[in-house]
């Protein structure tokens, strides 16, 4: 099928300066002296995988296409770059592989048309398997430094994008990753360190803090419950907390600044609500004050 | 296993310096600056999948890791272009996963340490199907344009590197990409197209042209025979030439320049032979002089 569907793709993908050459050559040819004349370059790479990462019994085709794209926007997001061109890499269970292709593509080009990214290239396979979607996400820096989970500092303010907890009841497929919110922060403040959510809020916030050497004293009252939380609640017995503390797949932001940087952004509107949800602190691990006591938290998520 | 693996391949990777940040942050950040004054950014992907592109019951997992670098390794180089870096994405089956991902790595390593290439991030996932190996390869043109399929112009000489044919023997799994050949040759020849041989010299030879516009007055007996050709030759009945015409996995380039510079690489030493097969021709098809007449070739190869 190979020949005939990247016919029909080629058709359907537009075309955008940053890609000089797309799909049908040995290779994609991508532009950066015009779009990038400081800033580093971003690569990026995740796969979702039928049974593990999605059932597509209970899911649209297209609905997947998009999630493989928003989980990589996510990570371009977090590194406070610009996304802008992806490689797409399929590999289709043998029955009905044009007509899933088709349609995982009508999900992939969706996100693409909305984040003005050029497909490049990418790959096509029928296997005895299930469905597989492979992205790589290139990107770049504007200017300044992409924002790494190490640059935080004891002092800084926590900052989390959006409201967490209960993807699961189907947000999760259709994320919103935080890339215009990242392009508008990297013009009005210092980020020192970022991560986005995938595996569960307290989890990430863990990894930015050992890879930052710091712990964080978090407002627990603060953390914004997403609504999706508390109906979920309802179900599995669960508190709203402990969903938004431990589910993933939120694909908000973690952001750490300087207090007087984050005073400043959480006066401003964005796409989306900013919560300050703590301080880093130099003694490490997850606190939270009770009383006069620190009591200490234990991150929780989903463990590759 | 992901936690665990990727700590100890972050320390089996080596730190070059066009990755300043690689494994364990959301992407990899790549430095351009210093690498790519001038040229532009060049990038592909090729997955391969067990049962469908190779055999892990006849195969070592490093050969198939090495395989998964070396086929990028030879698209990058049929674009005229440096490898620098890679994102290696694993789809392991569920059953000794960790062992199978050590040994694949293994392959991948060599790869890339005989190359110069960084593995600047990926991903892994353990899962109900056969080993997948997908490589997104990141690389650069130093200076100048890439070499596209679409460049030929008729009169064009038609080289061939290496010899072709019969790679099933055993070549197919640690092919050598051309990568230094296409970096020597940018400095001595003005290559107008070039393609490597994936699917089959004819077939790869047809794409160019079609590409191009153009067609080729092949010199059938100027055609490099593999001795693996001759070899596999015996034990099919097909004649060495049709094993060489249409076999594929040679992962070979061809190239077209001008006659008088093809007459001065020719003339030259690379790392492996040059051979002249034909010329271009504003007739398009792929054509043998047979006598006096003009007949035409099949191209014949790997239809995916």
């Amino acid at each position: 099928m190979e020949q005939s569907f990247l016919a029909y793709l080629r058709g359907r993908c537009r075309s955008l300066p940053q890609v000089a050459v797309g799909i049908g050559d040995d290779a994609a040819v991508i532009e950066l002296a015009s779009s990038t004349p400081n800033g580093p370059f971003i690569a990026c790479t995740d796969q979702i995988i039928d049974g593990v990462d999605f059932v597509s019994a209970e899911h649209s085709f297209s609905d997947i296409g998009y999630k493989s794209m928003a989980i990589n926007l996510s990570d371009i997001a977090a590194m406070g770059a610009v996304p802008t061109s992806a490689l797409v890499t399929l590999a289709l269970p043998k029955h009905n592989a044009t007509r899933i292709a088709g349609e995982v593509y009508e999900g992939i080009l969706e996100a693409a048309e909305s984040f003005h990214i050029a497909i490049a290239g990418g790959d096509i396979s029928t296997y005895d398997g299930p469905l597989s979607i492979s992205v790589t996400l290139l990107g770049h820096v504007p200017s300044g430094t992409p924002w790494l989970r190490s640059g935080a500092i004891a002092g800084d303010a926590v900052l989390v994008s959006g409201a967490v907890g209960g993807s699961l009841l189907g947000r999760h497929l259709r994320p919103s990753p935080r890339v215009q919110l990242a392009s508008e922060l990297r013009n009005v403040a210092d980020v020192h360190a970022a991560i986005d959510i995938s595996d569960g809020l307290s989890l990430d916030l863990d990894r930015l803090c050992a890879a930052s050497g710091v712990g964080v004293e978090l407002w627990a009252s603060q953390i914004p419950i997403h609504d999706d939380a508390i109906q979920l609640a309802e179900q599995t017995g669960q508190t709203p907390f402990e969903h938004a503390w431990s589910d993933g797949e939120d694909f908000e932001l973690i952001l750490t600044m300087s207090q007087s940087d984050a005073d400043k952004v959480l006066a401003m509107n964005f796409e989306c609500e900013l919560s300050q949800i703590g301080n880093t602190t130099s003694r490490t691990g997850l606190w939270k004050r009770d009383g006069t006591k620190l009591v200490r938290l234990s991150p929780q998520g989903y463990m590759h």
